[in-house]
């Protein structure tokens, strides 16, 4: 077996729902000599990082940082700070990771009240309103804001009203989002959120950035129980990214440099020209699988830009497609979750991998491995549809 | 602010207890393509990388593997899975990172029975055992094989000799010496244990390799309550880090390079030749302070090679200090934690900063500022008693 460094490895298209590939400036950045966690420049790095995630998040939030884990790690560290034992949380479930954040919540004692629409359809605020009068307990309202399983946007400005309508708390995730659409936390009246690196954010993964309001705070300030989790505590993570730099955990500077690149990056291109690009190429992409002949899953007008999913037409199986899509031509998609495993595919086109370029190799490669294995689908319909959204 | 590409970042000599300075072959394997996190060819990496991580703990523990996040990740990891509310636990505590572990078994709901010894003195086996006859509930007997707060290499062997004669399971920390000092899993009857990425094992942080025996294993299998944690859950995370990779969390293919490429160097080195070489630079860096004049913390006969603590002598100030090394020569040691801060320095020879050339850099600046404040020391003879050492 060779070594790590003299390995050859592949260069994937990485087309799934993330990692997306990497801005080469960001792999740059990631060979920035090595500090301490606790070294002042690095705490300069920090404190301006979280400016950065501020600015993306839509938030003047103080609490905002990136806990040193994956969008899962966001997502326990969120609901270990506002969930106490006893406390009745709403979650919005469509999908695959809305209840998984049912499932953190009740891990940590919570009581869940599941609000439902079926997979591939948005959340109704309306629902969501209904829920909450008949359980006027609830205290916090947990919504994804992209879900990735289905590739639905739920409209969390409206569900946010009527959560604070009923003095809940809301949590948005924002791990597939966050960077590739706007996500306005302080607008929407979010009042925490959380996301990931590796998606439409862009760097690799191992940073969860997160934000907390001052009246998620308020709440963490009044908690009658103990944290369940000392890795997780936000109130502690935040006075080790803050300018007084106390000893939390040992944040590795490389994955703070990568994910600092990957805000400069959105500084340089402008974040209303990144959220373009993500719909410009999700667009294109949804029109060619359409023209194709292929169906989507997620309803039209609750579509996601950065991740599309299609249904797998007759005559393709799931694994033989992803395979020959990854050894013949180095890209990878991911297939569905749940219930929806060997029924949908899902494509990311996020970050540095959401660029026209990337829209026309995928397609002409799936038409070719598609009509390969007879299904009936029309390449050039396909190839002409997407064009016409690239070429604006 | 200049961009994270083109920031000029000082290039440090990273002698505090971690991160320590990477090896350039880790910083190389950084730049290696990203893969998706369900890769067949990054599945492979993984399980060559669990094989590697299973000779380095000296186990056959099929549960190796590394969790996201850094090594106090680890420790929750294992308390999470290895205790249930109402479990009694013994813990160690003669440091900051024992009394860390009994704190974190508390958040999950353990009865903690404290075994304690003064900071820098090791805990006696027969103090546990006479803790464990007072205390015969005790399921899990927790202990920090490397306590970084003192610089104490504390007699795992006996004391998991005298746990299992109880019938209690046994949790190592090995966050400090895995990598520097043989940490011998199965032949000392350890059950779980976790480290970290960034100290002598000598990469970038964000990693927590950990283990578990089939016997901790059979414990968790008989868990009533449900685990508290899913991002922590390790057989959760063993289905992805095995043959099967069953889809966890983000799992990023870079860290995992870097965890690689350190292991990959250790079997170039090979791994006697690596202890010998913490042991030479810890035991020249310890000679040549106690020549100097110092005095060292870690009781004599149980002092860890890669992490020497000695005390702040008169006329020298922690922070003036440590700023002078940092400003005027680019190195960084810590201070102590805890109820000795302020009284000690920590420094640190870990992994590719466990070097001769290091040790003497360190002995010559250190000796300057010293002087320079009027401290009585004498830096010929710390200088001649340190070559001494380096020299065999």
């Amino acid at each position: 077996m060779a070594t790590m460094t003299k390995r050859e490895l592949p260069n994937r298209l990485l087309l799934g729902p993330g990692p997306a590939n990497v801005h080469p400036q960001i792999m740059v950045a990631l060979q920035q000599p090595v500090l301490g966690h606790l070294d002042p420049v690095f705490q300069e790095i920090l404190v301006e990082t979280a400016g950065q995630l501020r600015r993306l998040f839509g938030t003047e939030n103080e609490l905002t940082l990136a806990v040193t884990g994956t969008g899962f790690s966001g997502m326990e560290s969120c609901l270990a700070n506002l969930i106490e034992p006893g406390d009745t949380m709403l979650v919005g479930v469509n999908g695959f990771f809305g209840t998984r954040m049912a499932d953190f919540a009740k891990r940590f004692g919570a009581e869940v009240v599941e609000v439902t629409a079926p997979w591939g359809q948005p959340l109704a605020a309306e629902d969501v309103d209904n829920a909450l009068h008949a359980n006027p307990s609830v205290k916090v309202v947990g919504i994804v804001h992209g879900e990735t399983s289905t590739g639905v946007r739920q409209p969390i400005e409206e569900i946010a009203r009527v959560a604070h309508a009923h003095g809940a708390l809301v949590l948005m995730d924002a791990v597939t989002t966050l960077g590739g659409l706007p996500v306005m936390v302080d607008a929407w009246g979010v009042d925490a959120a959380y996301s990931a690196s590796q998606k439409c954010v862009g760097t690799i993964s191992g940073l969860a950035p997160l934000t907390f309001s001052p009246r998620a705070r308020e709440r963490l300030a009044q908690r009658a129980a103990a944290l369940p989790t000392w890795y997780h505590d936000v109130e502690a993570l935040h006075q080790y990214w803050s300018a007084q730099g106390f000893y939390h955990h040992t944040c590795s500077s490389t994955l703070v440099y990568g994910l600092k690149a990957a805000l400069d990056l959105m500084d340089e291109e402008g974040i209303e020209n990144r959220f373009a690009r993500h719909q410009q190429c999700g667009d294109a992409l949804k029109a060619g699988l359409e023209a194709m002949g292929l169906s989507l899953v997620a309803a039209a007008g609750h579509r996601l830009p950065m991740l599309t999913t299609v249904r797998i037409p007759d005559g393709a199986e799931d694994l033989d497609v992803r395979k020959a899509l990854l050894a013949g031509h180095g890209i990878e998609i991911a297939g569905g979750l749940g219930p929806l495993m060997g029924q949908i595919w899902r494509i990311g086109l996020m970050g540095y991998a959401a660029r026209p370029v990337n829209v026309r190799t995928f397609l002409a490669a799936f038409a070719q491995i598609l009509t390969d294995r007879g299904c009936t689908i029309d390449a050039d319909a396909g190839k002409a549809a997407a064009e016409a959204h690239l070429a604006q």
